[in-house]
């Protein structure tokens, strides 16, 4: 039986021995709720770049250019970090270029691993029943805020670690907490995340829009994967 | 109303401002646990120390020296980490040096605090009580198991974050997570203790005696401070 396991902050990553596994990065509010949304609604690609620089310099090669720092859209930038811009299949056949202050970063920090999925509560599902059929390890990347722990990615773990009970073994307490915190969120996680310091800190009306549609589980089907330096859809 | 943070494993105590605050340090199995055993049961005051070699070097000058290592007795040692023995005041009025796996190191690492008191599910309540005396932010330490995140020492912190839900604002996720998680875990303290991987990494006979003693709420009323380097009765 392969095993699960949760790092619950990038900065435990040194922790983990990702070779030979299968790294699935979340940043729930709101970097991998975007790029789930975005590819479920006919986004081409997406690559997920760490700094502002690098990001913008993907406008000459004609990407959209998504661009977020500590919550707010950076200057200059086509988009911000709001997932519900991608309805209504607005940027269908686009191509993405997006940089955030912790999604992206994580995404970047995972390479080791021999593939990288990226999950939100939007498509925790597909992603269960995609590594329902790969022998590897798991091990769930959560985003965190700033290095430090956060609430919404750790229900993300526990959501996808419940959905793994009977096919993947618990490595230690961290994915057993994650399962347990989301024992007692599921069917209030809007409530939950809405308390989470992070969303505190982005308290807008516009974000409470963006934290409600990131609080849904299962609206998409679909399994982001890295390719080389892009995303798509498997 | 002053804070309550908590840091998850050593390894992020970098991301937490100590000084001018209280630190609470944790090691539910069993560190701490012994801790408030021994001194609630007569034991004058105990030198936590971080090397076996430095604690060895106590029993020249009186004291018993207590040394574990992966969850046995260090060679040599006179007692190895279990809370049991210094029942029937069998230690009263003697000195006591102890080093342990993780929990003398995380006293040791918050030294830059103003006070370190030592806690355990042992003695919450007490903690609890002197603390809504004192202005100073609160940050609890978990011990964790080699820099790793633990479920019982995140237990132990969420039953404090509760018992000072009143007075105390939670300063991030990792209070928040850490009460949910006490909240889901309060009632069957014991079978949460056995499942977490580290009671699992120790599971034999005596020391699941020593699990279902440290899942105990509130059995002593006392409150262990750090003066100096010597850990004593408040």
């Amino acid at each position: 039986m392969p095993s699960i396991d949760v790092c619950l902050t990038p900065e435990l990553l040194h922790q983990y021995e990702l070779k030979g596994k299968i790294a699935v990065i979340t940043d729930v509010l709101r970097a991998t709720s975007v790029m789930v949304t975005a590819l479920a609604h006919g986004v081409e690609e997406i690559i997920p770049v760490e700094d502002l620089e690098t990001c913008r310099s993907y406008r000459e090669q004609g990407y959209v250019i998504a661009g977020e720092r500590g919550g707010e859209t950076a200057e200059g930038f086509d988009l911000g970090n709001s997932p519900l811009v991608f309805l209504n299949e607005a940027y269908a056949g686009k191509k993405l270029a997006a940089t955030t202050t912790n999604g992206t970063l994580a995404i970047e920090r995972a390479a080791a691993a021999d593939q990288r999925l990226v999950g939100a509560l939007l498509n925790v599902r597909a992603i269960a029943d995609y590594l329902k059929k790969q022998p590897e390890d798991v091990v769930i990347i959560c985003a965190g805020w700033k290095g430090k722990f956060n609430l919404e990615d750790t229900l993300f773990a526990g959501a996808l670690v419940k959905a793994l009970a009977n096919t993947h073994e618990k490595a230690c307490d961290a994915p057993l907490s994650a399962e347990m915190l989301f024992d007692q969120a599921e069917g209030q996680l809007e409530n939950y995340l809405k308390q989470s310091a992070h969303a505190q800190r982005l308290e807008k009306l516009e974000v409470l829009d963006d934290i409600a549609f990131c609080s849904q589980l299962n609206r998409y089907a679909i399994v982001p994967i890295m390719k080389g330096k892009r995303l798509i859809t498997l």
